[in-house]
């Protein structure tokens, strides 16, 4: 009964954190701020994380390893490029529209991190973005796609998804399923007529 | 003469702080170290800025100028609207090159700015936008582009442009003109065969 009150108490402590850096920038918040937010005191905080930083790189770790739990059975599935590709964009912005403020925090303060524990999150961004370098190449050698820059190719596609965290709102008018269709559409077959 | 002397100073401070700020980021650099890399002392720092927030913002504000004062002639310019949106991507990049620290520094570190300061950038961008999202709309009027969401199609070439700042390094292999050309093929034309 405990260990679940605890449970519950960490996913509202990691919520809470998650807004509040989002929100106002890291190193605008504090500990403070965020025992306020929970109503937890500071000294009971510190049976949860040891650090603010602990916070940031747990948020930064489980918003890659979200993303990577969900986009790398599709990657490995056994699908045609293409699709699989489409696919994977697709869930990539349904998983960011659930988890907004945990992905934004991680993509603006990326670099409020040490620099081990930045290397630690930007290992699993490279590991993520190798996941579309990789299947942009399929789709090439398949010949479903031109021949083309393949790295320079998913650099445009990740730089166009993560572009999102200048307008993109949860709660705003376009849905997250519209942004990605409009996305792939554009990605696949250009703007001319 | 000494005129001369206070302006060539002058381009050299924001040309250093640009330098610092992309590379350290704006809080962890000090105006003593700013100092130090052009040789002066920081009470004559004081007869060019009234302070960092200064710096900062005047960096941002140049880089958006920089910008606008490229890319506005084109857009007004008498030329086909895919053209120019074409030339409109080649003269982004080739400016960005030649001020990356600058544009850098502005893309990152426009939070750093207080909430009126960073307004006067924003609006700067955003009529950079409008630009961008202006040729697109005549590109769809015109025919030359199929019928889709100007809105969000703009949102994408700039995300896809903006996001060069993970990578793009202008003593890096790949040529600013050479990235204008991959992104705005794919912007045109898509990845399909």
């Amino acid at each position: 009964m405990l260990t679940e009150t605890v449970r519950v108490r960490e996913v509202e402590l990691y919520k809470a954190a998650a807004g509040l850096f989002n929100k106002r920038g890291y190193s605008a918040t504090s500990i403070r701020q965020i025992c306020r937010t929970i109503g937890i005191r500071e000294s009971s905080l510190y049976h949860y994380i040891r650090s603010k930083e602990d916070l940031l790189l747990n948020i930064c770790e489980k918003a890659m390893n979200v993303l990577l739990g969900a986009i790398e059975p599709i990657a490995k599935a056994d699908l045609r490029s293409d699709l699989k590709l489409k696919k994977m964009i697709d869930v990539h912005f349904a998983m960011i529209a659930k988890n907004s403020n945990e992905h934004y925090t991680m993509i603006k303060e990326l670099r409020s991190l040490s620099p081990a524990n930045r290397l630690r999150v930007t290992h699993l961004r490279d590991r993520y973005g190798d996941l579309f370098r990789k299947t942009i190449e399929d789709c090439v050698h398949e010949k479903l796609f031109r021949s083309l820059d393949v790295k320079m190719t998913a650099f445009a596609l990740l730089g166009m998804m993560n572009s999102s965290i200048r307008w993109y709102s949860p709660v705003g008018p376009v849905e997250s399923g519209n942004i990605a269709k409009i996305f792939s559409d554009l990605f696949f077959n250009g703007v001319r007529k």
